[in-house]
């Protein structure tokens, strides 16, 4: 990642501001506002603003007209009890803002999410960065052969550099393309003052779903533990679960109950379907019990032995 | 609206907070934030957290690095510019909360705003306040006869006296009989020691409408002109009216540019119809036209006349 | 619940159509289309519309072209494992339309599901039907002492029939009362012709809680799991879990496959946390463990040994 | 547009299906649904679904027990009122599914429309076809130079095609060096046996934003309506505006009513700001006005002028 000087001078600018509220603050997150936080090759986080702690979830949770803080462990014991029974909408009291670069094959996933707020940076009116995500060669894993969407075994030596090298090869030639049919440079240049260049709306789709592109997003508390549930999983796509690792290191700097608790219930929780339930039940009394007999899939069976930590009886 | 001594207190602690943060702070909402404003008889609306002010919309619209504001004249047109446009996203960028307080009937009217969240006071866990709505002589009109949901003429003294009687006593014997179902008065006393009261989550269906709730409720700002937009509308049901003229002032004071721009193309703009625009057109030009020619019903012909004032060729 | 002449007539036409379709149908639920279940006392829901069926699922989670079906085993594979890895988007693409009856203070707890369309009976427009919802006996359930929200005990029947009294009673004067202020009959009848009525939409402030009302509600398959989930769980209030329970007959007509994974994986499955599943591990290792070792707080250590049935084990 | 000889088949099978259904049915919408009716030059639209027509609109803004039709001619009347008037949440009652081909870079424009529900083809799991969006001539423009957004003029012959031929030339060479470390062609093939792949989330990220993709698109009337007021609206890029120009149609054979009071009231319709109505009075009354007395921007005030033809008017 590489602000230039501008940009640097901005975000210095904003970390600057004394403000003096009557709103809530959240301490920590105050310490990281703004910073660009580095993710991937080319691609950061900044938290731009947020709105609200933990002590405003038990205030709306309660209804209150004041702080609705009595104690920190009755406040804890409360988050824990909403978090447990999936009492929602105290959760979506809690706002927050970042500011993301990223590549647009990863933005592509993110904006699935549709419970969030969104401005991208438009190609419609701007002209991209000339800046592409090529993957560091430990990531670079070829398909996996037993899961249809994975990743399996990392390239050898050779087979790495080939691929980085048609990678880095491809998108410097299309974003070259990109200019040329612009007739413009991505600093603004003019190539040829005597010609016109296509419109930027067309010339975009030259690039490459490695190109990077940002935006401000914008959720909920709520809504951005159903995002980190499922991005910071290890099924996600290492390039994803890359930004969700960070912004959940934010999550805790701003609402560090509310993070224990996710952390407890959602992230290292796991679901058990009602057969599942029963075959626990049966091996906590010391039956004996194997897939033939469970009525589940082999994957499923597999999936709970895994959840239980019970590796020996995976068949 | 009567406030206990607790909540006063509580209000006032939450008041004398002077946090240090590096967000951005609306200096004019600031100085009334936590306060209860007072609306119909018992209820209120407090703004009790709010994210960004209009320089977060320009920042978002820009997806820029810092501030976003070079000038307030070169904001103030892009806002104007994008309100115009219908470019919604850079709105949602902004984030408000209210405490409210309002009667049941006008809550579902409100409820029907889908996007924003809300927690309402649980009247599974706890007992209602002894508050219901009353109107103001002044407001108890008459069904009109040309609008099936509109209100006529005003109730004439001795109708109004025996219709203020009947809300009132029959709002304070379904409470009282509230109580006696729950074996337990407003303030917590038990009425008798030795019996037991009708669960909560029943007894509450004796309550009128009338009966005041009270709930958190969080917008972003696109979504919050949507409301006002209909609700402060000569339209809505007076009683909604009420809170939203009155959040319309804290709009004010939280995005003042928007506010502008919000005023005079939502607030005081007015829609024309395609069959609409040509007979302007036509009537610029001096040509003479009239309700057969026209194409229009007779109740659009006279919406159109009405909003352009041109009241002497209501039909 | 009594319907009236003419309803009955209304649904019989609606009943006798026999359109052509080249849409996939669902067999078993069109044997029920436009049928009103009876609820609670005066309460129905009606399945007026839907689209899609458990095909429909595989086919959009495959974007293929067809029907997207090979055989029903592997459907019903593919169905399983998309609910049990939380793939939500395919649930999406069927959806339900629903006419419901119910009481008004449940009709506030089912609008808080906010990803649905809704259109309810306007009591600005026209009168509400002289309806109200009064428990049964069995129904009447004195407060809990342990659950701040629950229902303990069924009231003896000296207390249940005078709950039942002043429910009738006030509901029944409430209602006289809102036809004295309308000065018009729930049928219609003009009360005083010298006279006019207060505008409905202040009228209607003076009904209960109890008074019936009716909506048109649609919600895509997914939504109305997560209602379900929600709603025919044993800590939903008796009365809308009785409109939950005739709901999921419907799923179960509508989409066989997905409702038996429901069930299985939703309805009948246990979330463990990652401090329960430590538990859970030790225990199927034979170790001995209690409430004191494990971390859990006594409420969460109960809901682990009732979710396992290891009653014994309750403290 | 080339579908295999599968795809036919497939698409054949649905259509040749006669189901009976109690529900009401579209017959104009029928004759055309599983149509792949072609865009651009690879994509495509289907109609792979529906639910509701015109009178479920009106069935559900009276909350009716039958079908809600008295005669067409009330009806009419009735969706025009709820058009004008802004009651949005009768429309939200009819359904529609779509089948969509379309290039990434209009997807991801698409894609912000979130009150919808979308299932695209997995480039996770499956290998993307070999089909980039290339514009035929007459849509290559240049970048506009008034504004900043839009297309210009048309780029001369020479010019064109040299943009033609990067642009195929690039979008051909990325596909072939994303096979090449995916080790495998587009059909399937494996390119060296003793070799593998590299995962196929990645791969993709070598594509051009040109490339075909392809998903399950449903949403409910409203949305589509507000979808298609931006995208079919002359503002919109033309290659979105060429898929909701189609779309445009479907509704058309959907719901005709509803379809002539969309255009009438949204399509054709103009929002006059409250200060552009004073102009306009005042234009209607004769007098002279102009843009300085106007108190709008130039801008502004050219729209304005726009709308209402008054072209000689522009400055």
């Amino acid at each position: 990642m590489k602000l230039t000087e501008d940009q640097i001078k901005e975000i210095k600018e904003q970390q600057t501001q004394q403000n003096i509220t009557k709103r809530v603050t959240a301490p920590e997150l105050e310490r990281i506002l703004y910073d660009a936080i580095p993710i991937l090759d080319h691609g950061f986080i900044r938290v731009v603003d947020y709105m609200g702690d933990d002590t405003s979830i038990v205030q709306s949770a309660r209804v209150s007209y004041g702080k609705g803080t009595k104690k920190v462990s009755t406040d804890s014991g409360l988050i824990k009890y909403l978090m447990r029974h999936w009492h929602s909408t105290p959760f979506e009291m809690c706002e927050i803002k970042y500011h993301v670069k990223l590549p647009i094959f990863i933005a592509r996933q993110w904006i699935r999410h549709r419970t969030a707020n969104v401005n991208e940076y438009s190609a419609r009116y701007s002209i991209l960065d000339k800046e592409f995500y090529l993957p560091e060669p430990k990531n670079l894993a070829a398909q996996s052969q037993s899961n249809r969407q994975g990743r399996g075994d990392i390239l050898e030596g050779e087979k790495a550099k080939k691929v980085l090298a048609l990678l880095k090869g491809d998108a410097e030639q299309t974003y070259d393309n990109y200019e040329t049919m612009l007739n413009e440079r991505y600093d603004g240049t003019i190539i040829d003052k005597n010609s016109v260049g296509l419109a930027r709306e067309l010339a975009r789709m030259n690039l490459t779903l490695n190109t990077y592109t940002q935006w401000y997003w914008k959720t909920d508390l709520l809504n951005l533990m159903n995002f980190l549930r499922l991005r910071a999983d290890h099924h996600a796509q290492y390039e994803i679960r890359a930004y969700a690792d960070a912004m959940l290191e934010t999550v805790k700097k701003w609402v560090p109950i509310t993070y224990e608790a996710f952390m407890d219930y959602r992230v290292g929780g796991v679901e058990v379907s009602a057969r599942g339930k029963e075959i626990i039940k049966k091996m906590m009394k010391g039956e004996n019990i194997n897939l033939d007999q469970s009525g589940l899939s082999k994957r499923e069976w597999n999936e709970l032995m895994e959840a239980f930590e019970l590796k020996d009886k995976i068949i």
